[in-house]
């Protein structure tokens, strides 16, 4: 029986449920690889500032770029002593043991093991957060074109589950790609502030390097395509907690665009759905879920829970925690993992939408133009006074649902009997216009428009997220 | 580069945090295997009851048994059809088809993907909790034993991290220990009520099976080692994440002494000291970490964050959730590992601890009796009245520690001055009573002795967990 | 500008949201009115042991009976010093200064300000937990009523927000009443662990009192309406936070159910509708907002992370904790005050619902029979043999959608193409009863009145909580 | 008995924990003051942009003048309705009916209860950032000083609680000033796009106002000193809850600090103590708790929590939630308050604060320049080569530990036996600089004086947080 994606470190069922999981994010590949490229970039950074050998940094180099690291002894290691950094250095010193002693003492020399797994975790969320970004901007075009496209599709707006007033679908999308578009912009202004190396040595105050160390930090980070904060934050979890905030912002951004469509789905109101996906189940033929939208639901439910632990998780004492630290790292990648599911989803929900501008349509003639009595009061002002057309429209709206008829209808009855025919022929035309849809949709759409205006300026073209460098 | 025990579906690093990690919990493999398990459970009980012929039940049991289930394959069907069960069943159904076409009609029959995956999570969960509860119990039984052996140990108790009065070091583990145990008791009782088989059929009213449907439970749960509660709980899943709740509740437990510990291992407090772990820092050779502890804190600490993912993920709508039972199942995991990883690092902390019993007593003298001023005071009232003792003892407490000296030899200069010689004389034995920590630890090792005594009784010899059926 | 019922310690917003909200719960006059009853009974039983003369006590009684704690002076004390116990015990010894001094002495006596703090609290948790009880069982009254009278009125069961097979309205009732009656059950089996004296002197080790701590704790037990465990739970909190976790478990099972009604009552479904409560926007005449549901969604969202804060702050170090202790009894009430008004607006939702079994009858039509695949296929298995009957089935299934015509009819014309007409009669018979919802409807009305057997059996009369003392 | 600040709307306990606490916060008194404001604002702006009489917003503006809303009766009719705005337009429509009735029609004119709820708590929000800021600034002021002062204060860091190597508390101080401070710039840099005025009107797309609205936006917002965001952010949360989480990331800063203060404040460690507050405690006269740490810790630790409900809270259906906008309602203060209490009292630690820089040196000397191994490795390298010197070292430096000799004394010896006197003359000089703490110190002093210097800059010199409008 074969079981998972080897070193996927993510249980089936999670690979399940995110439609781009073959996205390698937080693999254990990558963070052993992540550590190796960190004791590699430290000695030739390291080198580059006259601190070591240029001999031993390249020895170093060969070392890593040979070695296998055994997860099975990392773990031993790791269990047994409480610290990471053994599994890694010891492997890599035995490597130099046979074939550069002379590059021994420089190995792993003026850092700690915090640093190299804080920047080997920097490197893990780059890569995430350009998945995530990635499916984002996948998602905002997917709902730019559907705001465009639908920016005066008529369809009931909803308070409290109950249909409310008219406004239009393409508003809704572009609500929500401004909403998004939002935190694709906040996580790329707040990644050079999080996504930096660390270089704190034992203790944070970079003793060992002393003035060099800003050097080092420079030309490491630059190797390593991350950005320097030219401090430590060992146990100042700050600016990179904030990153993972604005990633849960954004989960709830996804969820709600996903509860709004599941809604829209249902079967009794049937105004979207998915693109269908063949027979899911043999008892029940008719079913055609909203698969997409259940497995955002599925991936941003726990967000809000993750990002507690991390806000929690800052609660670090002195210069290295006791397991605050650890239960930050053993969080942080789920959390990533759950937006980039949910972005990947929501994008793929969009992208084959079903919009049925119909039913939407169907819906408000089901309310018999109650929905606009707020603009037949408007249209009956002139003639009737305002008190006496809203007190006539809160008498008149409940029979026009109870009798399933236009209220407009009902009005100009109700003109004609009490200011003659006339003015019932004047009401009648008023109320056409104060009733229909295309005349009321206009102040959605041109919400829509504005904001897909906004958009237009705000979306920059590519994902590209590179550090500038010196 | 090899990377993580293959299906484990946990990450490098959440398995360096579990000293006990190589306990297989909700692998892949598991999950798999436990699917299968309910297919041939289902259709064996199905046959019991007369409603599917022995053979097709017994060609299901060879099918599945012949089976090894493609992970790729089931996630990819997973991914597009939303639905967990068309990898588990069109496997199996391939398998008939080629060797038992006969008993196709009677494979999943009456039954849903939910029944399947919730009753293989109870069979995780069992295989869970039985896991954690045998890690409790050593733990508790290490803890009464340092109960045991320091119920008069006098050291002291401290609120607001500053010293308070004398305690003993037994009493504190005997409390844990209480505690502790008390998650145990309430998991065994809550343990019929959650692990329990599932078998609604598609919408909970197990119409297909009808009246037979009580027998096919009883029976699948009996073969499954599950109990039975009568009832579908598809989207009432209040007996299921109490069971989670309370393994949380442990884990509150196990953080509040890992917290303690690590206190009381500080350097400048070194009273205790978990078993030695060799060479950690090359740079720091003098650290001697309380490795265990940080262990727990890091397991304990996203805890609360997963309970409340679970307690949100109850509102399930309707008779199938829309992503909320996904969400619950992605979290169940993670949960319980974390418990079990934090039991299990808390007993090793527990059986290879180190008590500094003079380190302990040096902190004692070091506040010069003034930790005894309330017994002082009962001390001094027959001779000086209980005012005029507690003006004193508010006056000389600070002079005591402000000069180093115990708090008695000051009463008594103060009863000589003011009551004359005799009083003094009789004072000096009251104080010195007063004063004696071998006295003062009685009420804790009291106090100790009494929780022991009820963890005697209540500690059950084995952590035997098995469903009585008929 | 009048604001807020004095002393309500809850906000506007708050009592808008909870429907009993005029229930006073953790009302600063009833804490302060609990910490002068814990002063008067520590007294009073202290007497009975013969540790306190019983002039004394009677002193305090006095004292107390005649005092009006300043709550601004409490607040202004607490803050200086960090202790709750200042502003309690200094305005009682005031009034004993002037009026019966020589009680001084025995006043708060051999306790500290948590055993004063947490047994008010759990006074005023009693208080709440009746009237969440008392709303909870009315609340189960209501639904098993809605139970009885609908156990087989057919409905839509719906798995992933879409239309699945048959069940009635009935069996959804009664699962939700069954979850309710456990989360009752277990509040109360739980209770007389939680709501205890606390009773541990300084440190925990009840000192002071020594042996006759437990006769005193008995007493003051007795006399304050509370149970006694026979030991500090100072910083063991877990017997406490386990009653609070389970009033989480509670409102995760009422939020499931107003979810649940919420979607049924939307205008697009209409099966359910809420009390009409007059008009509530001008603009929109025609909205019948789910209040209730509204409110228990609003009153329960928070509880998870509520929950989460409990479980978090059960991390308190040592004897007393460093602010732990202090975040969770300002955590405590609110959870309690919502899982309240949760239960209180839920109940009024269930005795005032209107029930559209018409509408829930449609959308069951709506659906031209095809929830019904899997009787279809069963009854025409003896005809046609299973697997050409479900591949008809799969076939026809959309036809019936699309084109609006019952599946039954469809097959009916298909066994007469494939079978001749006389195999049709026969077939036409056979589905008839395989596609009539009375029919369907037996297995949910059968687990239904299993269920309220059940209950009947489980509630209990009153919702009476009193501890039996010797 | 009197009982809480009339409508503080906040218990007597959470008064007690924040020292700042008669900071008016999200009272019941500003909140119904601040949506009368905006029912007077919003006439305001409308006539100004000619949509309504000047008089008519002259008559709304006496009417709510004169107004003295009654709580009791607007907590009836929410409950009644679900609705808060009812309880706000009735009582201001009945002082128009009966002083102006000709301004009746153009009361809450083209809007909804929301965009006056939102709007209202957006300027309490703002008053309470004020306050925030106002509380951190004082703080980040206090730590600058201290950072300043103790630049080259030697003290023990400490990792997982252990000695690691020597830091310098100034450094300590300045790293958390530096966290503080990102929190603040964060603050200000988000309060524009979060303390929006809110005018969607029913269902978001400002219909009633059309093209004008985006004018009475701007001018409403000028009057009410909010800023504008063009649209409404009725179910899109995101700019609204990150305003919120970045208060939460502040209080985990917060968090972190107080728990470093709380630590070195035990008294077996005593490197700090917060200013004496005189008696807590007749039976431990001993006792000087950290208060104002505890005050912090009790505020913070359920912001996590309250943080997770916020984001939860986000899935907002449609235009109008169904219970989750006032489940963030209710969530939203309860956070900003402990926020500000915690910030008022950490910021109180740090201004009486004592530092005891000699009991800081007393635990560097007890390790017995174990913790200067690093740099003496490199001393001994020129000597005897950095294998060799390595090895000597951690053969000594647990005889230091256990002999209680200096680590260099023994050293010096070693090079005496291996190498001669003449080298341990040369190695006697490289050792005493690399165990000299005042040159250790240094490398912190230089990192603690670079973070001052980038605080210099950055910190502004007020907390002005006024919006610009045109």
């Amino acid at each position: 029986m074969s079981a998972g994606t080897p070193g996927m470190a993510v249980s089936l069922i999670e690979q399940c449920l995110n439609p781009a999981g073959d996205t390698e994010l937080f693999s254990d590949r990558q963070w052993l690889q992540a550590l190796l490229r960190f004791e590699v970039g430290l000695a030739s950074a390291q080198a580059a500032a006259g601190l070591v050998p240029a001999s031993a940094a390249a020895a170093i180099a060969r070392a890593c770029a040979n070695l296998e690291l055994d997860s099975a002894d990392f773990i031993e290691r790791a269990r047994r002593t409480g610290a990471f950094g053994i599994g890694l250095v010891d492997p890599i010193r035995g490597m130099l043991a046979r074939h550069d002693p002379d590059a021994l003492p420089y190995l792993h020399w003026g850092t700690t093991t915090q640093d190299a797994v804080d920047t080997a975790h920097a490197l893990l969320t780059k890569t995430a957060l350009l998945a995530v970004l990635d499916e984002l901007q996948g998602l905002v075009t997917a709902l730019r074109t559907l705001a465009h496209t639908h920016a005066a599709t008529p369809m009931m707006a909803r308070s409290l589950l109950q249909p409310a007033q008219l406004t239009s679908f393409g508003f809704k999308c572009a609500q929500s790609a401004a909403a998004l578009q939002r935190s694709v912009d906040q996580l790329r202004t707040l990644a050079p502030h999080a996504l930096c190396v660390q270089l704190g040595g034992a203790v944070g105050n970079r003793a060992a390097m002393a003035h060099r160390a800003v050097q080092v930090e420079l030309v490491l980070a630059a190797e390593l395509g991350l950005w320097s904060c030219g401090q430590s934050w060992h146990t100042q979890r700050d600016a990179w907690t904030r990153l993972a905030l604005e990633a849960s912002v954004c989960a709830g951004s996804l969820s709600k665009l996903a509860r709004d469509w599941s809604l829209m789905s249902q079967f009794e109101v049937g105004e979207l759905a998915e693109t269908p996906r063949g027979r899911t189940s043999s008892a029940m033929p008719h079913k055609r879920n909203s698969v997409h939208c259940m497995q955002v639901i599925a991936q941003t439910q726990p967000v809000p829970g993750l990002a507690a632990s991390l806000l929690d998780a800052m609660t670090q004492a002195h210069e290295r925690a006791m397991g605050e630290w650890h239960a930050e790292l053993s969080s942080w990648a789920p959390l990533w993992r759950r937006v980039h599911g949910a972005a990947a989803a929501m994008r793929r929900a969009a992208e084959g939408l079903h919009v049925d501008a119909a039913r939407m349509q169907s819906h408000i003639d089901a309310l018999y133009e109650v929905i606009f009595s707020e603009a037949c009061s408007d249209a009956l002002t002139p003639i009737a006074g305002r008190e006496a057309a809203q007190q006539a429209i809160e008498q008149l709206a409940p029979q026009a649902l109870a009798q399933r008829q236009p209220l407009s209808a009902l009005l100009q009855q109700w003109v004609e009997i009490t200011h003659g025919t006339e003015q019932a022929r004047a009401a009648a035309q008023a109320l056409a216009a104060a009733t229909d849809p295309q005349h009321a949709v206009r102040a959605s759409a041109a919400c829509c428009r504005e904001l897909l205006r906004t958009l237009d300026a705000a979306v920059s073209s590519s994902c590209n997220l590179e550090p500038h460098h010196v």
